[in-house]
């Protein structure tokens, strides 16, 4: 037993103003006692359910083709710009017209990058740290080696000197393995003293830590839609691009959606005005609006208060871990300081990998990162103060065992 | 009235072996007379709808994050490759193993294109038509402009000289405009002899004519899945690279999931295996399960049937042209010869920009292609005869008025 009381639990589910929202989400099968990995995949929300029936249905059933162009609101040829403003109002503090939803993070990532590189011509450094997610240290790898660029690799913390040579400095907001989160503002601002460009991989931060990017004065973003915005396994990404770059932005996937008036059909590209030169090709539609649906259910919950549950979710976890995990050999591998500690919690042991297939099958299902995390995803819609308590007593009996 | 009875098309509807197909697609609105723009999205099969909802009631809803990996058949992360394959049995005449669904056709014609282009580093040549699809062209004047080739621009038959200069020949087996059908055997076999690399892009044939990729032995090929698959609107597309250069496949999109044990989440960038080296992101799950069920609709009817309809679809309206279009200034855009011809028709006049809302409002949907177009899209399986005569019959009372 824990030291905690699984009354406690229950008390802050009582006192939960955003307990509601769990009924907006489909029922998991009964073998799942906790899903800690919405992180990862967040949970199916009836109202994507909805939205893929209706486009079944009535936008592209009835409408067929006309609904490219026409429908109440405007067209599907509209979603992108349209939704990744929803997006953009709802939780990455960022006016509308600079975001869409386009294509995966990685070739979001892969344009973004090129568009930052593209406004500092005369420099061949680009910063990240050797803990960024794969996607984006390949990409980053890949047009270094092609385009002959330097990868400086740096600290997490980039608490290292940025010299007037680099082009562009990346980061993830929140790491994907210890929920650490970077503070984006003050690095942003230290790159940009240095004449430098920032990108952002906003990933594991979307839809549960409210971002400024507004505010922080980001040149660019990133980040996927499928974890904490619920849309669904592999919907679209998002990028960002801030307007003061509008008339310099220049990404080399040109497709027929990123020209201006595409259906003129004509020689020669012309990138569109403004965020829609960032698009390539032809938008998922299913895609788009089921991130739209996950967009709404943020919104009307609001970003403010899912952090301050994500807070509460997670500050849970380290107190049970404190109480019951670390005496059984787990170590802590995310931050203590609420500021500092994202959606989710990482704890470490030698064992992890046999533990994790072990925890899943008792009905808990967390994520395992090599070579010995096991990540406690807390999802504030969906999820419970008694869900979580259930799975970590059940970590420690397997444990313990 | 036409010369051609509407009881001559009701007799090739019933004398129809693939008649019944019709029912396995959703109703479209009451205010839809005929639909004939199949060719720039398909209509919606009854299977993607319970597609979708198999995939958020069980696969998403149930299993969660673990349907990533496993489930009856494999996981997700395989349907790239297995839906690559079930596609290119039913209708693109390549063994399994080189095909993959995945982004969108601009993506993986970028990817396909640099990767012939660095099978023959030492040339600098692309050679394509101006007619080709702008996509197409976009990417290519890309890559020309960005990594110093030529692009030396041909007649749409490439009936000129190919030049030991060229590295890559590519161009699309069915022209946008006016369908016209490329020999793709000869035209590659032409480019081979030149030492040169084909990509071709299959998105107005794929699921209407019949391919022969591996006996044409084509190098590389692309193509969409929402025409004649039916994948719904932004389906993913397909990728193909011939099995003979997986030795030596390079793309520099460079993301998590080509490269080799993706979660191992290691340092440095190692390609997969074979065709999963064209991965970059998170493949759109929705997507891939739509064009499952669409190719899996063509394999049971069969792509030679469907081509077979196909051809007398447009014969018909070709014959109907003849007798009530042509008399009103209507020019034929396509070509005469069936062998020539795909599974759409375009006719020209000086006013069709407006013709083509005239038609829309009378529940005939074409599609409008600059300058002068019309596109009449045959669509063999929810499609039928007596729909197109109705058709021609509402153009020819506009087209007199």
């Amino acid at each position: 037993m824990t030291s905690i009381a699984r009354s406690h639990a229950e008390q802050l589910d009582a006192a939960d103003p955003l307990a509601h929202f769990r009924d907006r989400y489909l029922p998991h099968g009964d073998d799942v006692i906790a899903y800690l990995d919405g992180n990862s995949l967040g949970r199916p929300i009836r109202a994507v359910r909805d939205a893929w029936l209706d486009l079944a249905d009535h936008q592209w059933g009835e409408r067929l083709i006309r609904s490219w162009t026409d429908g109440p609101g405007g067209g599907w040829m509209d979603l992108p710009e349209q939704v990744g403003d929803e997006l953009a109002a709802a939780m990455l503090g960022a006016a509308p017209g600079q975001t869409i939803i386009a294509d995966s993070t990685t070739i979001n990532f892969y344009k973004a990058l090129r568009a930052a590189l593209a406004l500092r011509p005369d420099r061949r450094v680009i910063v990240m740290d050797r803990d960024n997610f794969p996607t984006d240290r390949f990409v980053a790898e890949s047009i270094a080696s092609e385009l002959d660029y330097e990868i400086r690799w740096m600290p997490s913390n980039f608490a290292e000197p940025i010299d007037d040579d680099v082009a562009v400095l990346t980061a993830s907001h929140i790491a994907y393995r210890s929920g650490y989160v970077a503070d984006v503002a003050e690095i942003t601002a230290r790159a940009h003293d240095a004449g430098a460009v920032v990108v952002w991989d906003l990933c594991h931060s979307v839809g549960v830590f409210p971002a400024q990017l507004d505010a922080w004065q980001v040149d660019f973003a990133v980040g996927c839609t499928y974890k904490f915005v619920g849309g669904g396994p592999g919907a679209p990404a998002f990028v960002y691009a801030a307007t003061r770059h509008h008339g310099q932005l220049r990404q080399p996937l040109w497709g027929w959606l990123g020209r201006r008036d595409p259906f003129e059909m004509e020689q020669g590209y012309l990138p569109a005005a403004g965020i829609r030169s960032m698009m390539s090709g032809t938008p998922t539609i299913p895609g788009i609006l089921a991130v739209r649906a996950g967009t709404a259910l943020i919104a009307e919950a609001g970003i403010e208060a899912i952090r301050a549950k994500s807070v509460a979710l997670t500050e849970m976890v380290i107190d049970l871990y404190d109480a019951v995990l670390a005496p059984l050999g787990f170590d802590l591998g995310s931050p203590r300081e609420s500021r500092r500690r994202g959606g989710h919690v990482t704890i470490h042991r030698s064992d992890a990998r046999e533990l994790t297939r072990a925890i899943i099958d008792r009905g808990v299902i967390p994520d395992f990162r090599t070579p010995d995390g096991i990540r406690l995803g807390l999802s504030p819609l969906p999820g419970s103060f008694g869900e979580v308590w259930d799975a970590v007593e059940i970590i420690r009996q397997i444990g313990a065992a």
